[in-house]
């Protein structure tokens, strides 16, 4: 997770067992036991924050879309529908952050595992409940928008054509774009973003301020759009694609949303989890690898106090359970 | 208050019940007695931090619709309108948030009454003091822009027609829009703004820095106006809808304000009320339920130096009073 | 100034009287020595830095209208140069705010002054800074687009007509502007400016961290220029207004740069410093005065660690030096 | 670098001389040892940090320019090309902050040579680095978008023309540019650039927060780009330009990229380090020069608890390994 705070009382233990004293070891006892009792309760809560995230995310994201294509460009633009990802990101890592890391993307979940900053038992969790968020906040842009839909299309949900609203939902490829085109730019994409975010959760490098992470994250959603949007309009987030997807096949739009385009579906499905991890990797070679060994820190300065210590061993905890939900 | 700091005497008193020295306690006595005779006080500075934030909202919110629809469009377009709103509200919370919550919006005074962060008899002055400054809001506007209006206008102030000027103060639902749409998307819109001030405010989430909440907090309305503005233009707020509304009422758009539409007026009262329970319910049941215990957290280090134990029991507090005013 | 830290030892000695050790003593007494000395060079960086930070104001915000206006509208907007101006108040205060205070406004020192946060013997020298700064800035963007300058407007650099280029330098009343109705209009904006300052930077309120100030204060002109731009594009600043018109004046403009809009240039001059005398006396008498007061607050904590105390001290402080030169 | 943190055992030596402990002078030399060893693998990380960070802000710069131009302007406009270079320099930061500085532009490098923050031996090194970056990142454009230039160029990539695509790597001068007008603009421009960054990165002055830098660099960038773009399109980075270029000369735009416009290829190359100097001396003559010597500063305050000494010392030592790589 963003940050561990109250949440995680499991590696306040390990860090504890430093500097032992006995009042303190009794009470990190207690605290193990709570922790073994609390590890469903910790697995739900981060289920339930995973889901409302990327509600809000999609719910955002898609409904700048919708407002576009709806009002025929004249409530919005492309830079509009950018800044509707940026800010539905940002919100969404607000609302999930502290508690189960914010990922709200199956790549991001992917990319975490890859670096043990995620249990894999948990990862497949973290899919599901980003997969419903996703759905529901399509629901949500639907029922939002109901009425415009209903006048905009006649009725009439359709993938393609000058009244085609199926790309509010999902992404399509631009006609230009060959499928090897379009998993490159899925890999190059998801890969910056992951590479980014591991960038600005990293407290040993410059590392955003606890709190302002979220405001970071999404400029690099406002970036990416920007900039590598042309070729397929950015989904990088299979459960983000998936998830909106699934829902406008099952709410009138047909399977068409999936034949499309010779089946594009899985491009930005297995596309940004190839990113995910080739992001963490170029991230842990160039830079994560090279930090200063933080254990030699801390046996430099056994005299400081207690105070220091604990910052000192968060900050390398930070690096292990950083976007996490330990 | 979205800090308690240095104007909350009151709650520092609980908090120094647990570390008792003498001294101390008989300072805290004298600070029960200022408390109390100082409660009278407190309601009046946050009617006046409500009243001059929110007029600050409205005169930046409405002032950027009338420079658009004034100008003809040509010294503006919908994005500068929605971030006239968004810097109105960052604008308006960092003047008021340090005293009053910086609410300025009964939906939010509702719900913060539903979580028991703001006392129930509060509430009612609290939107005098909201209503009264979106009208002065409103006025200002008038009066800012006054050679404008007798220009664009020729004297005729009017809710319809192609020299309309009513929808700069007030909204108006577009087209396509039935009632239960025009509910729905007030319920929904108001629903995702009070989810992400809980989210950005809760110092156990990942939490906005002290300072940067107003920040925060004003992006949540770009994406909402970005993606769910379409409907009727995101008033999600009763004060700054019905303020302005009465305004026009009064300064010569007449009753035509509240009949147009199908007595369109009070969608955006009531809408955003029932959306702020709705958001406020979602976030307690789904994320702030499922914190860890902060009293467990207490329990567990006794032995920590006050210094700690101060910033835990704000974060506990923060919780409670978080964009509440004691 | 924005923040005193390093810079200021003689608000420090005020401060250490209260804990007075021996040792402390000795050296508050040195402190105050050199203070009495450095006084002279006080004032001197002071004038330094507001000078480069007015430039850079100018530079950005001058050179934003300059692009806009000789691309013909295909390299700029209305939004483009708003941003300019914001992005140029805030690397303003980022060049000031530590030495200065970063007014980089006379209508801002004329508030400081009102609210005793500026001495008044430094007002003329802030604002004979903040003139040559701008004087500067115009000449800056004068150079930078020489080329461009000389293709748009063939040589001949006039006021008025098509290829008008004095507008890009100061400001000039839209046509429906009366002389009453452009002096309300930058009394209002730049009491809201001031207001919104003295908010961000008041650490008894929410107040932006510091170091974030320069980005909320820089937010602020995005606001006004939204919702306040339309009437004669938001000068809300003498110096701002009154050294590029000089400049202009001297560079081949010519003196209609004076007398065009029957002798327009004062209202710019004078409005500001109305409208930021009364943003001040309205954030004191709604805000500010209502406080708790932190005197008392010192008293009720006389046992809490020297380290605390500082906190609370300099807070205080703050109150009465933040955007000052002390 | 912006940030010595973990990083930089070497400086945390020098300042723990004043309070020397047995046990803290022990780990010390060890730590010096240490020093020297790793003093190569320090350039090797610097070399990827600057690498990689350099990578990211061309990939996202160039990109906004190649979305834009090969979408014929549908998918994005002159406010998304300077949002994209602010986002890439924002992420470049946060990947290279913490490592190298983050300086990412040579002119950046030099500027910290001429101040003393960066070793002279270091500067060719990290030359390298960023212009092997921008060349990848130019790659990783053209690999992005294969498909579109194909499309868009029917395979003849050209500099001039109706199809030219050579602007989307490096930067062309307008038509109305003399020689001179262009070496001025990324004079003046460049300086700027350093002028801000140093004003952010000052912890004497009122600094930007650890971990915020990044975004308020990235708006020096959006600011320049609104008000001094249109000459030649800031370039102000001899590496985000050359490199690019080296790759179109390599990658089927030919020599042409270099020849045309009169040999202009040379002007973003040496202008930008030209102005790096000249922004670094106005803001050491203008503002550094002047703070209060931090010497006397630590010598006034001997009874202070090491804590906050240590703060002090940093902040002096801030100030010289600022944006540095130590």
């Amino acid at each position: 997770m963003l940050y561990g705070g109250v949440n995680k009382p499991q590696h306040r233990f390990g860090q504890s067992v430093f500097d032992c004293t006995s009042e303190q070891c009794v009470s990190d006892h207690k605290r193990t036991m709570k922790h073994r009792c609390t590890l469903k309760h910790d697995i739900f809560k981060e289920f339930l924050a995973e889901f409302l995230g990327t509600f809000v995310l999609v719910l955002f994201g898609c409904g700048s879309v919708a407002q576009t294509v709806l009002s025929r460009n004249t409530m919005g633009e492309p830079l509009t529908i950018h800044l509707g990802f940026t800010t539905g990101l940002m919100m969404g890592v607000y609302i999930a952050g502290g508690v189960s890391g914010g990922h709200l993307n199956p790549a991001v979940s992917l990319a975490m595992v890859i670096l043990g900053k995620l249990k894999i038992w948990k990862f497949p969790i973290y899919v599901i409940a980003q997969l419903l968020g996703a759905f529901a906040g399509a629901a949500g842009v639907f029922g939002l928008y109901y009425d415009a839909f209903m006048e905009f299309t006649s009725g009439i949900l359709s993938v393609t054509g000058i009244n085609a609203t199926g790309h509010i939902f999902a992404s399509y490829p631009g006609r230009h774009l060959t499928i090897l085109g379009g998993f490159v730019d899925q890999v190059i994409g998801t890969g910056v973003l992951v590479l980014c975010i591991l960038a600005i959760t990293d407290k040993r490098n410059i590392g955003a301020p606890k709190g302002v992470e979220p405001l970071a994250i999404g400029l690099i959603i406002l970036g990416i759009s920007i900039s590598m949007g042309m070729n397929c309009g950015y989904p990088l987030n299979p459960a983000r694609d998936l998830g909106p997807r699934l829902f406008t096949a099952m709410a009138g739009w047909g399977m068409e949303v999936f034949s499309t385009a010779d089946h594009w579906w899985w491009i930005p499905v297995f596309g940004p989890l190839i990113g995910g991890i080739t992001g963490a990797v170029v991230y842990f070679l160039l830079i994560e690898l090279h930090h200063s060994d933080p254990s030699e820190k801390a046996q430099q300065k056994p005299e400081e106090e207690e105070d220091e210590e604990e910052d000192d061993d968060s900050s390398l905890r930070d690096k292990y359970e950083m976007i996490t939900m330990g």
